[in-house]
């Protein structure tokens, strides 16, 4: 038995956690820089009660509302220099994945003089301010992981840097911030919450603990998933959600992803297919492919999710999703190329060729 | 759903994990001081382990070896003054739960003048010093808590403090460091854990995370128990002793003890009877008490723990442990009102009164 574990990120969990633990944010500093979407953390009710708690222990505070879907280079870059000039003592994301991990790249280049690229050095000379994550969404696991996802034209890919620095110091985790999301983006994100949860459990950085917490983590959301299909997404399953999210976030902060993830970031790279969408469409054939490296957990996950079969499994998120987009030979050869060079496809259980993740590709989309 | 949790140490878990990690121990400084007891570091060979790594790193480090069974507030004063003196940049303790113990006190004692007892503010003008938390027993969990438990003459019991910052930086768990132990440590400190698991998941305080860390941490002291009932000690065994404590160490660290370790440190302090086994002898009687109040979860307990009934649990501690120690009415008495006086009584899953209290004293001893 070997591993290694960390979870720096102080959790906090609950309807109205930020106001009832407003004592927390005086001892971050004078003043806070805030980066978020358009619209979602303001229309979520996050960024009202953060700026009520802020107000409350005189803290100032400037607000970035800029950051697009799927981040880029650029979009962190010019965060990253307004932070750097407002002399901010700590970061407040606000929002899903993409403001959460901007909130990490904006930490690291608000001390320090470095071009966005050069993030993926992972090592910076000065230590990024403190991070609190506050997520509107229940899927990402941001909040949780040290992990900042960008989209890189350079590389026609989205690419993760992160190191033990970029881990947030704490995350709110308020369901209420969820209950404005519509039916899709709860159903995408759950599902990528699923993947993260799948992916480390069956990652050959799987461990003890992070088999623990996948485990605890997919049972919830196999509830999750039966009542999203009834069609109830009751306060009671928002909070599932959000918890099992969290969870899910743990492992793969100790196990990174493997294939899926690899194999969707092609899908809303070049088809603009949302993140949990593009990592759902390949569930199914993801197990079956990995099936006999690992017959035991496979079962287990599917015991866990409380379904017969893979094929069940995938009936029940085919149920749930869009319809499958349709790719020709040359998108799928060319997108199984760019998942062989995403790092965390060297994790996953069974060792993999691009034959194979094209083989995965074809047989989860429609062929043109 | 509403819960916090931290676990800001970072785990390094293996044989040899030392070795396998030492570049970690450079960027903690150059100085370091090392706290362990007389002669159980030297012996599991963890200190000769640690001092190949800093020797090479070129980290100049003072032993402090002096560290008492249940350490007293004399005793850490002591180790704290050399401490200050050495300039030191980390602490390092090593050995059973009274060395991890001592170190959290002698990194706050290295920085801070104060008194001892002043430790039992909580609060600390300076950070204390990193701590690296290496355990030669598996049973205490320190190693992944900020708790230092103190032996207080002035108020006849052990009693703890600890914050935020005196969680360790790191913890090695090296299962190699337990062979050396005699069956009778082994199994006491095993039954240690299973208490921190068990008082965890009955506490007040218990959420769904702890939850989830305590069932797999009593899994597996289950198979563990069953092995040492069979004599077995093999390799593998301490390993899941190791890690099912360390499991049990992050419960606690969130929830805290409950009343077991109330009522146990009186028979550490008045009859020297060790920590584990003083807690061994109230778990029947603890599980029966409480049932009411948890019947679901006292029933998962002893499914996790593969037993039909508390009697056949309370079976199996009995025939592992030395033989119930005798207590007059007066002794009861006294001992039931010291622990009502321990915070961690307040978090006991059922509300207990002093009468409670001796109850499940009387029925756990032999009455003179």
């Amino acid at each position: 038995m070997d591993f290694n574990y960390r979870m720096p990120t102080r959790v906090f969990f609950g309807r109205q956690c930020i106001s009832r633990n407003k004592d927390f944010f005086a001892r971050l500093g004078r003043k806070a820089f805030i980066v978020t979407g358009k619209s979602s953390a303001r229309a979520s009710g996050a960024l009202d009660d953060i700026e009520g708690v802020l107000n409350e222990a005189n803290i100032k505070y400037e607000i970035y509302d800029g950051v697009e879907n799927n981040p880029s280079l650029n979009n962190v870059e010019e965060a990253g220099a307004l932070a750097a000039k407002s002399g901010a003592d700590f970061i407040i994301g606000i929002g899903g994945g993409s403001p959460l991990d901007a909130s990490k790249a904006v930490a690291v280049l608000a001390v320090n003089r470095m071009e966005a690229v050069e993030l993926y050095k992972n090592s910076f000379p000065n230590r990024p301010l403190p991070i609190i994550a506050i997520p509107t969404t229940a899927g990402t696991g941001s909040e949780v992981t040290p992990y900042c996802i960008l989209t890189r034209p350079d590389m026609q890919t989205k690419m993760s840097f992160g190191n033990d620095e970029t881990f947030p110091a704490a995350a709110f985790l308020d369901a209420s911030y969820t209950e404005s999301l519509t039916r899709s983006v709860t159903v995408n994100t759950a599902i990528d919450a699923l993947t993260h949860a799948m992916e480390g459990y069956l990652s050959k950085r799987s461990t003890a603990v992070t088999d623990a917490l996948a485990a605890e983590s997919m049972e919830i959301l196999g509830e999750c998933l039966i009542a999203l299909n009834n069609g109830e997404i009751s306060p009671g399953t928002r909070d599932k959600l959000l918890y099992a999210s969290m969870l899910a976030g743990m492992v793969i902060a100790n196990t990174g992803t493997t294939i899926i993830h690899g194999m969707g970031y092609s899908l809303t790279y070049f088809k603009d297919i949302p993140h949990g969408e593009a990592n759902a469409l390949f569930v199914k054939e993801y197990l079956e492919f990995n099936r006999d490296a690992a017959p035991e957990k496979t079962d287990r996950v599917l015991g866990l999710l409380k379904v017969e079969s893979t094929q069940q499994l995938g009936g029940v998120i085919a149920s749930l999703i869009e319809e499958k987009p349709s790719l020709n030979g040359e998108e799928i050869n060319y997108y199984a190329d760019l998942t062989m060079k995403q790092r965390s496809t060297l994790s996953n259980i069974k060792t993999v060729s691009a034959q194979d993740i094209e083989g995965i590709i074809r047989r989860s989309v429609k062929q043109l």
